[in-house]
């Protein structure tokens, strides 16, 4: 920071709507109506938000009266409390307009390592101020103060606020991008019918909260699994918002593919190009090597051993996250977060000429005559605007038909499983006895 | 990545050093020259490091022959064995050259941060290729593998090489840069004397390591606590590399007392400058509210509740991390590894006009008086190039200089508690009765 730039002081600070942010709310925003078939109803906590807010020389605990009721707020993470004008400083006023960020799962692990990411500014850029709004359950709510303080100690400048709580109604508030990483993970003995109602239950809420409260185009990104199935849920319930905005994590499975062909071939992994994951994020899903390219030449052509492109291929795209575990003894967090940070700047940077990435899609309008109704992972282009197109030209073989209608299949049979909470009547379901999801992944 | 700008496949791959690097080494190097005093022996297993390769259509186990063994490579981190011309292609022929950075600690939380922004580019610049070394216990080798795995995932265009062993005598060739995070925490009933020791002893060993194979100019900034007198333990024994190379991370405690000023004063973080951490990283730090400035006006002008100032605010500083474990649960792995990215980046663009930044250096020739001979933490500016100089005209007064020589007894003390480490002679621990650690931190 140059000190040559640094304006005067200013002996008061200015607070927006200090009295309506300095508060501990507690709000009841239920979702029942979907509620009625294989579980029981949910308990449902109150759900709360913590937001904050200080002023000069004050740190002392602040009494909050709501609802007839008196509260004393312990912690104020103050720094993001604080409201601004960019526009008023130098180093500040070249800025673009601030966005609003909600992460949910904002505890966990992969959040850990993309909430400091997307604050640094390494997703949205240099000049993109941003404030996050950071989502959790009620269990979690002392470790998001965590997280907000090491927010604050790491002194972003362009990480202008911080909002934590566990109602997505206050949390989704005019928010232009939601990743939704929260979700349940499968206990022990838990059928996969039961996970893809718990975590669908979970999204049914979360895509009403986002069509009352969210940005009429806000990009929705689902990383919570079963994503797919989940991203389906939260569009049907969101339908103020185009279905064509919400987006299921398939970056990482692409990004394991790029490397595992590249391994194969011994080139390094920038060389792999056009590379599509079709389907669905579980086994079923299609890595393509028939239209994959290395050094701009099909892979089929570099990599002569087809046998292991139809064969252990895909399965080494698959086991990875398991064997990372393996290794490593928690869940791969990191690479994770690296691919949700890819996955938005491939919608907020042009696509390089002639490549394309694959993320999960709603499939109306689809040229690949797959079932319209679902979310799937396919082959998009953008030119960076947060938008997208489908790459229409993609060469489908009979080997990767075949494949991709297994992975619809599945697809299909989850959404006739959840058709409770899509508004699509009585939940019908019948997975089969195969477990389709990922080893390693919740 | 453009598709005009591939060039044709390559039909074989080359690889420099093949047979060299496509081995399990099993080479003993041990320091045992100063482990004579306190402690009996520690048990040294044999150090080993895991290098690998990759050749075309080969993924099979490689059977390895060294010493007269034969061991079955499982795991090849193929990607990152392969050789390149950068200056060959179009996208990289403009980057600088390769530079090679160790990371010891590093299948540890502050690592897992760190390594992946050190891949991104966001430390060294979007065009400077880095290799990391990974340096980890015998115990963690099966989780650094599961981190080179991450870092393969995550397809970083500039990460070029991963090499991971428990060998500092590999890891440590030729690297520019040693960030060195690993130390064992403070056990149950552990005396601070027996923590010295026993962290000094790696510190020992890695400074040896470094003066016989490191790049003559190694920077090293010591992260492992206690990390003032780690580092003077490892600058001791690398009497071939400058004093001045040799760092203490106290960046964190200069971030969280800049956020806590903030706070105080009711702005937002970035009105915060010249901010010095004087001393050890302990709780007898001096965090400098006297030279630090609010929009550039002296803090005590800006804040004047001067009774919290010299009572408060340093508390508020060093309870940071106790806290934060209370609220999340775990140490503040992410904030601190923004501070070490923070810290190199002062060193390696230069320090913008009229401010300063905080790092534990060698205290030869420094013109506070401060007694020589120590790694002390003081306020330094950079050209940017790697190197930095001591701020010389800070003012100290009364209250001030007080503080600091209760910094400078207590790292003296340490000092003569490691003697058996540095060369100089025989230990004599008198730490005194307080524990000065910072609360939450190992």
């Amino acid at each position: 920071m140059a000190m040559a730039e640094l304006s005067a002081p200013k002996t008061t600070s200015t607070f927006l709507n200090s009295s309506s942010r300095l508060r501990l709310s507690s709000k009841l925003h239920l979702s029942n109506h979907f509620r009625h078939l294989l579980l029981p109803p949910l308990h449902t906590a109150p759900n709360s938000k913590i937001s904050c807010s200080v002023s000069q020389n004050s740190q002392a605990p602040v009494a909050v009266q709501e609802n007839g009721l008196v509260k004393t707020k312990k912690e104020c993470y103050g720094v993001f409390c604080l409201t601004y004008d960019l526009k008023a400083e130098e180093q500040t006023k070249s800025w673009k307009k601030l966005i609003n960020i909600a992460v949910s799962g904002a505890a966990g692990m992969i959040s850990n390592h993309l909430l400091f990411k997307l604050a640094s500014g390494a997703v949205f850029g240099p000049d993109q101020p941003i404030a996050l709004k950071l989502l959790g359950s009620e269990r979690s709510i002392q470790a998001l103060e965590g997280v907000a303080m090491e927010l604050e100690d790491s002194l972003f400048p362009l990480l202008r606020e911080v909002d934590i709580g566990t109602d997505p109604y206050e949390i989704f508030q005019d928010v232009e991008w939601a990743i939704l990483i929260g979700a349940k993970p499968r206990g022990p003995g838990m059928e996969r019918a039961d996970l893809l109602d718990i975590n669908g239950q979970i999204f049914a809420e979360q895509g009403k909260a986002l069509n009352k409260v969210a940005s009429p185009d806000v990009k929705v990104l689902v990383v919570g699994n079963p994503c797919n199935t989940n991203a389906l849920i939260c569009l049907k319930n969101a339908p103020n918002i185009p279905a064509k905005n919400f987006h299921a994590l398939t970056r990482l499975d692409e990004n394991r593919a790029k490397c595992q062909l590249a391994l194969k071939a011994g080139v390094f992994y920038d060389k792999v190009s056009n590379m599509t994951i079709w389907g669905n994020h579980s086994t079923t899903q299609v890595p393509d090597f028939l239209n994959a390219k290395i050094n701009g030449v099909p892979v089929k052509e570099v990599i002569t051993d087809h046998k292991w492109l139809e064969e252990g291929f895909t399965e080494s795209v698959q086991k990875r996250g398991g064997l990372l575990i393996q290794k490593w003894g928690r869940s791969s967090a990191a690479s994770t977060a690296v691919s949700i940070v890819d996955a938005i700047k491939s919608l907020v940077t042009p696509t390089p000429e002639g490549d394309w990435f694959s993320t999960g899609v709603y499939t109306d309008g689809n040229p690949y005559g797959i079932e319209e109704g679902l979310v799937f992972s396919m082959p998009c282009r953008s030119k960076g605007d947060g938008d997208y197109e489908l790459v229409k030209d993609v060469e489908i073989d009979d080997y990767l038909r075949n494949r991709i209608a297994k992975s619809e299949a599945e697809l299909l049979a989850e959404k006739r499983c959840v058709a409770h909470l899509t508004g699509e009547g009585i939940a019908y379901c019948d997975l089969g006895p195969v477990d389709t999801m990922l080893p390693g992944e919740v």
